[in-house]
């Protein structure tokens, strides 16, 4: 596996983006966000309080950055040009700076107006310091992440190979008396010290601190709350766990999620283990190009309801991913779209029960001509999730 | 070491946010930001593209969550009353809901105009919204983090303890041939299992992912890039490291770096190294109550340029610190103001090689009543830094 977005990618990204300030009446392209610049042009830099920007326009794509990055700027394949100013605060505003590399521009579109409050950055508006119209407008890059190309989905793919590997050390390690914290700093490290071994030296430039595959886990009651952190707990015999598994392939992920059992099953915790393995797999088969989101979502919870979990339902069916861990569109019954080949989604009922705990299975597909695709290849029945 | 703010320091808080609300004649704050909540009553929550906010009046502190937050909230011994809406992106828009009770409300402050773009989220703005006045003033909160209490003190304290851990253990593992990743991943496991085991079960609940306490680097010529990030590269005899170590005490931290040397130093290393290390000292010995931050800078610049250093500048000399792993003010000759007891330092002056490689230590400093305290207790000569 190549494991980065060829360059010839960048540039027709690049390219996409000057084709869309045309159509919009526009001649730059103004952004802030390091994420966004990461996506554009293959540029991964740590985001601070001191300002950086990615200019495009009809013929260059230029970066602006403080003195410590300048190096790194001028390393980048798809950067034509670097300006840097010395530092934050500095003796005027960088974004000053910045507006001077501006002139001339009639009409810039921008991800947001001026740079964002990151760690305590103060700075005017990009507006107050340009002639030119600024008009805001994010999705200009966003809607181009909403389908993903055949190299992204190569990345999200082993994404989602070392998220199981990841997800197998945790289950092969979880033992009554383990806390959630620390299974899933073991898992993660033994995850991760293979997943470097078989990628090799190309991997991880983006990375600064945790793990490049993780896996960890709540447990008991409290995986009644969808959303609850991991604590140094000790794992209980009879627990529920709720899993989540994942790994980093150049900002490019995958989300897989299993609900698993610690010891023999009761029986109420099978019967709500198999209304939830149902509703998913529900979700799944409902899935498809041309299938629109709302559908989906009402098919899933319509299940849920019959069953008499409508008390026990906290969220919808699942969310697009791939650059981000969530992204839009969401698989919700008040969304509008259909499902596109080449999109990216978590299909992840949950029923959540107080004082008793919670149950979901959270598998990533992919949308194809013709139908779906898991990406998560990992066990989903009650008998391999036993522990 | 109690590992948590109390219950009367959040309380306190409160007090003062209602103190500054009076004084600009506002009747209401909003907070969408997941960190300002978290400060402000220690309700630590996964932030998502799903709207969150906290809204403090004159009697109440309530909280406006998605369902899949609802228990979560109602925890919350600071916040006294919880509102929901389901799901987003929902029927309509969650912030209308929220508008609803904000309904009565004369001056709102908030801390954004809305909540943020946060994985994909869209909505209206607060102001379009709501009949009340909403001005934006995040630093309304972040101005009250800029003095740290004791009890904040103590967790950076605590957070410093376990980063020269982290640190020891990384230093113990360097070999040639070992990867920076892979050094930074072991390091960082173990230094956590340590950790986790002397705080126990309280320890956590605000993590997802990552570990506790935390070690890397970066090695060879690219320790010259402030800002590289860590690869999968091996560590070669003759090598510069730059490392950085810290941990996450309930969001607060620290910062621990220093420059190390695989092997016998050359003349050329050791030179640059003690230039690097009297600045640091030179920064530290400046440092203050009542000391200019301007002034601080420019010593630890004048004295750097003194050497014939000047070329070798990429930044500052440090930033305020504890809450985040940046805030400000920054030291550095363009700021403003001096520094105050209960501030919390970095001081790490750096010189950076092209070709060669950087150097550069830092240290997290307590400014005390009558001068300062380094919190990171780690060995900083030459002698004691080579591997």
């Amino acid at each position: 596996v190549k494991l980065r977005i060829a360059e010839e990618e960048y540039r027709s990204r690049i390219e996409r983006v000057r084709q869309r300030l045309d159509e919009r009446g526009a001649d730059r392209l103004v952004l802030f966000s390091a994420k966004r610049i990461a996506w554009l042009c293959g540029y991964h830099l740590l985001a601070t309080e001191r300002p950086v920007a990615l200019i495009v326009d009809k013929n260059r794509a230029s970066a602006f950055v403080p003195r410590l990055e300048l190096e790194a700027a001028q390393s980048q394949p798809l950067i034509d040009e670097v300006h840097h100013y010395f530092e934050y605060p500095g003796a005027e505003p960088p974004l000053k700076l910045l507006a001077n590399l501006l002139r001339g521009a009639k009409r810039i579109i921008a991800d947001s107006d001026g740079y964002p409050g990151l760690w305590g950055y103060e700075g005017p508006r990009l507006s107050e310091l340009v002639k030119a119209e600024v008009k805001v407008e994010p999705k200009l890059i966003d809607d181009l992440w909403l389908v993903k190309s055949p190299g992204e989905i190569a990345l999200i793919r082993e994404s989602a190979k070392w998220g199981a590997l990841a997800h197998r050390r945790l289950q092969e390690l979880v033992r009554v008396g383990m806390s959630e914290i620390e299974l899933g700093l073991r898992a993660s490290y033994e995850a991760s010290k293979e997943m470097l071994a078989a990628l090799g030296p190309e991997y991880g430039g983006h990375m600064r601190g945790g793990f490049p595959a993780e896996a960890g886990l709540i447990s008991g009651e409290r995986t009644a709350l969808p959303h609850a952190m991991s604590l140094n707990r000790k794992i209980q015999p009879g627990d529920l766990l709720i899993t989540g598994a994942s790994a980093d392939i150049w900002g490019y992920t995958s989300e897989l999620e299993r609900t698993m059992i610690v010891g023999e099953p009761t029986s109420e915790q099978r019967r709500f283990f198999e209304i939830m393995l149902e509703a998913q797999q529900l979700g799944i088969d409902r899935s498809g190009p041309g299938v629109p989101l709302a559908e989906v979502d009402r098919a899933v919870h319509d299940f849920l309801v019959a069953q008499g979990m409508e008390k026990f339902l906290r969220h919808h069916t699942g969310h697009h991913l791939g650059f981000a861990p969530h992204e839009p569109p969401f698989i919700d019954q008040n969304s509008q779209g259909e499902m596109q080949p080449g999109q990216v989604f978590s299909i992840e009922p949950g029923i959540y029960i107080p004082g008793h705990g919670g149950y979901r299975h959270s598998d990533t597909i992919l949308i194809t001509e013709d139908g779906v695709e898991v990406l998560t290849a990992y066990p989903r029945d009650l008998a391999s999730l036993i522990v």
